[in-house]
């Protein structure tokens, strides 16, 4: 932790006693809070806050909310969700939704949720199942294998989703069980004019005015499910300066790489993922033009797509300031030193574990391109090609050895994979032949035209006739063709001829020939990362936290406004406040209000507080993690972070960087008093039962 | 000529006739008018319609539609003129304007336009100036100052604007004068709604319904200059199936180039320029959307990125169509075949220039980013950047020999530089600055973070904080101090340690070098273009018409409708069209109609003509063009190709591919009957004096 507190020493002022980190919550930061903030977390209050907490594995965060299994997330979260229900006649991502009872609530497409139930060291039994002195391939397979034995064993022994966790890079793995929910029902959504209220102009800043919720239930055997934890709603939300909890399931970041990992991140790969986001963006935001219709079909990846494309601009632009590169660089020097000066020969060596990583990542620099092409598929950028790939892998790798398969075919994913590949979910034939024509024509531009592969690809057509041609032919949007092909095995899929599936085959030597490469170095990296973390730990103490993992992770922090341009930006909004930002804008989209918002407004209470900032370490995967007081009680949602958060990615700084949440108090007053759902609010303020 | 007919073949199956050709006013196509059309195009009809044509040199056509200098063009022309006039309170661009009397018309900046009065071959003076064996960069510069010579003689003797153009990629030069006006009044614009009706999910794409006009008046001595020369407006347009001619200033085809400069603009060129294209396109979108004074501000640029970008994907579409390039590879097959089989050893010797040409592509190609960034100075996208290296170039061509200067600064040029370089034209600080930023970010990402040239621009600031530093503290914006520093020269630009200045000045020494490797392969690609161009000649005959230059062209086809997806598309849209269109779209923006055109509607006749298809052969830079009919009037305006003329750039097919124009039957109706413009219809109707 140290080594991370001075670096954020030297980005911020106020950073002495930054609230940084995102906690395993089987090393919590007892100390820190204590310390800081005068707070005992008991294993009772961890507990609850755990277990209270859910996975969305849509990607995001959320929480139980009642007794009965109501749970609530981000509207940006369960858009996929509300996408995947709505048609042309009934547009719930737009409209938003109500269930008045129970049976009004609509079952989701392929949603999965976990709760956590219990987390286990495995480090010493991963690391001892690897041959000594093994090349990185045999390491790589050997490790593959004991993961997936691990992960059998136990799915096997408790009957719970069982995921082995990579955490620290490679400095150890953990054990991860989770209560799987699969039947998880719409309860209620506002309209997307108020959930994303201020758009993609919006997005990333603050103040900001959005009711960014969605409700679900989880049911199980056809009846909502009875839970134990679940967090007590406040209807009084926070106050300013009070100290918060975030509980949810940070993606990704990029904390403990090394300086030459990073600029691979700067020079390479975040460029280029920004070139083709930019690339969709266009694409879809003038499809979306040309009818209502395009516009809903589109609408959530093209969300998805802005919303990526603004924060990793400000990740990009977090590591185009000299001011954060440069402290990454000068905590790498002294950290190489302070190897160097040990006496102690593992430190030592530690030093040369950097030079295999810059080694790695110039073999994977090599190989990038190729592989977001052709392995991660982004050549073929369409619904049907996902769904031949995973036919066509799914026939050659379940006859192997559960540890031999590619990792999304271990025993322990297939009830996953299944709940995806046999989604019902509509898959639209104008917006797929739009994505994979322009995809392919990406392909090219950067394969170029003549290039082998492009050619049998292609296949003597244009990007858009060959788009059309794929689109038009397969099958492989039949779910009931799908469960056929996927039972049945690989000669069945074979034996289909679809084309979707033989292009899938067309690309699959090259595409696992690149992964082999990904595979092997990223075990490089991992070994030596693995090597740094241990003499990390045996030269500052073992008191820090991973890198996030899509793993459930504690923040803390306190409600707290910033400077901005001189001016001071204040802590809370209120609902209020929407209403003068909606008529600045001249109450033009995407800053108009809703009709419910404008004939609620006379008997709204224009005080109560709406979004707040806080000082909690979150990223991308937090959205719709609860924020919890020091009871424990539900008093708002992450739902985004400021533009200044956006380089939390590679280091944290609470001088500007905010996390900016929904306030339980915005909730509350207008599920009563705009939504009029009664039966809604009851529910929140229910107590448990036997209280 | 016979080269394209063929080529036109293999691409069209009703291409025997094809309207093919940009035709040189000196070189006009009379044979194949009196063949396909019956039509006798005489010298004095030729002259008339020459001498009615002006070019915009802010990019477009238009032509004089009055004795009083009244001239017409399309909006999108004209909308650099009305954007530079606007201002938050006077928003013409969007509103638009109509002077009721010569007194309220309004003088733009910077606006210059020219009609050409002669041309003349001087391609043997300018090849005699070679020496003999010389090495591409001796040729280059003996080429250069000859062209330097011939133009300032020109101007010299006959005051008029000279320049020598390049026809035939070097086959030919021709000498081209031409009558310059630089007061330059606006008249008359519709609102931005009706001119671009259906807006960038519309653009290239038929049927429309555009009213893109925008009409300007050229002064001289603070008076109307009366003309000899403007075509008679004819209220009723055109039907049907009727020959038409369009008179105009296409900007550039590639029709001529070899395979290999092809594979050149299908694989690096027209990708690297649409990730930026799309880029800026992104940044700007969202940065419009913030407040309407902001989107005003970007509106023009943000059009033009739009415009390009979707007519760049367009032609990358065409060269990704097997049909098409695999039509250019067999053309190409076939000629060099020709020239083996030739017993004519200059024919023979001819081949080699294809290889030549190939070597240059190569040369360009391994420094063609660089190129863009540095010397194109894409890289520092903003006015600001653009004045700087004015200034500091200025200062140091201006004291060389007329002939051994950059192009941009020979004695000829001087009049069109200073008036692009003090132009009082608005510029905003914040666009500049998000410009700026962006295009850092751009070229670090090109160039990478480590790299010299980026670290001495950056000057260990981030492309944030460095834009930002640069737009704040430069004086360029300053229109009295360019004058200044531009007519003291090179020690007080020097002395002024603008910082803007200074990085022009930074990058200067790369970006001079890069323009020499390109001026040096470019004078051998145009040696070996000329060489082909004589065998091709000598093989095939003369009757054809070179790749555009923006110079003046006669074009010609027949009003024609097309089949699309298995539907017959008529060829002309009707006022009726754009009510039912827009309901269609339930008037949302942009398919919203302003509310002159709702008001209006009662009165109008829902018959008349709007907008029309005609087999014109065109490109970008045509637009604005007049068409007219046999009898020489003005029947309409060229505002738009539709999608499948996008390839015409290299090859020109009348299958599917139709020039897209604004009759002047709804200019007429709109103008009376819904602008109430009565002076302004009555100056269009009005008989030359005299008649």
């Amino acid at each position: 932790m140290k080594h991370f507190l001075t670096l954020a020493l030297l980005l911020s002022l106020s950073a002495a006693n930054a609230d940084e980190g995102m906690w395993l919550y089987n090393q919590p930061p007892r100390a820190l809070l204590r310390q800081n903030h005068k707070f005992d977390a008991t294993d009772a209050w961890l507990e609850h806050l755990q277990k209270s907490s859910v996975r969305f594995n849509s990607g995001g965060s959320g929480s139980f909310v009642s007794e009965e299994g109501l749970l609530i997330s981000n509207h940006h979260v369960g858009a996929d969700a509300l996408q995947k229900l709505s048609t042309k006649e009934k547009n719930y991502l737009r409209e938003g939704f109500y269930a008045r009872n129970q049976r009004q609530e609509l079952k989701c497409f392929d949603l999965e949720l976990n709760v956590l139930e219990s987390i286990e060291d495995v480090t010493p039994r991963v690391n001892a199942a690897l041959p000594a002195k093994a090349d990185v391939d045999t390491a790589f397979a050997a490790r593959r294998k004991i993961i997936a034995e691990i992960e059998k064993e136990s799915l096997a022994k408790t009957g719970l989703r069982s995921d082995v966790v990579t955490l620290w890079q490679g400095g150890a793995y953990h054990l991860y069980c989770y209560k799987r929910y699969t039947d998880v029902r719409l309860v209620f959504a506002p309209e997307q004019q108020i959930a994303f209220f201020g758009g993609d102009p919006d997005n990333f800043e603050f103040p900001r005015y959005d009711l960014d919720i969605c409700l679900f239930r989880a049911y199980e055997n056809g009846k909502p499910v009875k839970v134990k934890h679940f967090l007590r709603f406040s209807p009084e939300g926070v106050k300013d300066g009070e100290l918060v909890f975030v509980s949810g399931h940070p993606g990704k970041t990029s904390r403990l790489l090394t300086v030459a990992e990073l600029e691979n991140i700067r020079d390479q790969a975040l460029p280029f993922r920004l070139g083709s986001l930019k690339q969709r963006e266009v694409l879809l935001s003038n499809w979306s033009t040309r009818s209502e219709e395009n516009a809903r079909r589109a609408k959530k990846v093209l969300f998805g797509i802005q919303n990526s494309r603004k924060a990793f601009d400000g990740r990009l632009a977090g590591l185009l300031d000299p001011e954060l590169f440069s402290s990454k660089v000068r905590a790498e020097d002294k950290f190489k030193q302070s190897l160097h000066n040990s006496s102690n020969s593992r430190e030592m060596g530690a030093i040369n574990a950097y030079a295999t990583i810059e080694e790695a990542t110039k073999v994977l620099s090599a190989q990038y391109k190729r592989y977001v092409m052709l392995e991660e598929a982004q050549a073929f950028n369409c619904e049907s090609f996902q769904i031949a790939r995973a036919l066509l892998r799914a026939g050659e790798e379940f006859p192997k050895a559960n540890g031999d398969r590619l990792r999304e075919f271990f025993d322990s994913s297939k009830t996953s994979l299944e709940l995806a590949l046999f989604s019902g979910k509509p898959i639209y034939t104008d917006l797929e032949i739009v994505a994979l024509a322009d995809s392919l024509t990406f392909f090219v531009a950067e394969f170029g035209a003549n290039n082998a592969l492009v050619r049998k690809v292609l296949a003597g057509k244009s990007p858009r006739e060959r788009a059309a041609e794929l689109i038009n032919t397969t099958k492989v949007r039949d779910v009931k063709l799908r469960k056929e092909l996927y039972e049945k095995g690989a000669q069945a899929v074979s034996a289909a001829k679809d084309p979707m599936i033989e292009l899938a085959r067309l690309v699959d030597a090259d595409a696992r020939a690149l992964r082999t490469v990904y595979d092997d170095q990223n075990e490089a990296k991992q070994q030596a990362h693995a090597a740094i973390a241990r003499s990390r730990n045996a030269l500052r103490g073992t008191n820090g936290y991973p890198d996030a993992t899509g793993t459930l992770r504690l923040s803390f922090g306190v409600v707290k406004g910033y400077e901005e341009n001189g001016k001071q930006v204040p802590a809370l909004t209120s609902i209020g406040g929407i209403f003068a930002r909606s008529a600045e804008m001249n109450n033009e989209s995407p800053f108009n209000l809703p009709g419910s918002w404008e004939k609620a407004k006379p008997r709204l209470n224009l005080q109560t507080p709406f979004n707040f900032v806080s000082t909690c370490d979150i990223i991308g995967g937090n959205s719709g993690s609860p924020v919890v007081n020091r009871e424990g009680e539900f008093v708002g949602i992450i739902f985004d972070g400021n533009l200044q958060s956006l380089p939390w990615d590679y280091a944290f700084s609470d001088k500007q960087g905010r996390a900016t949440s929904v306030s339980s108090a915005a909730i509350f007053e207008s599920i009563k008093n705009i939504y009029g759902a009664e039966a809604l609010a009851r529910e929140l303020m229910k107590a448990p039962s036997g209280k």
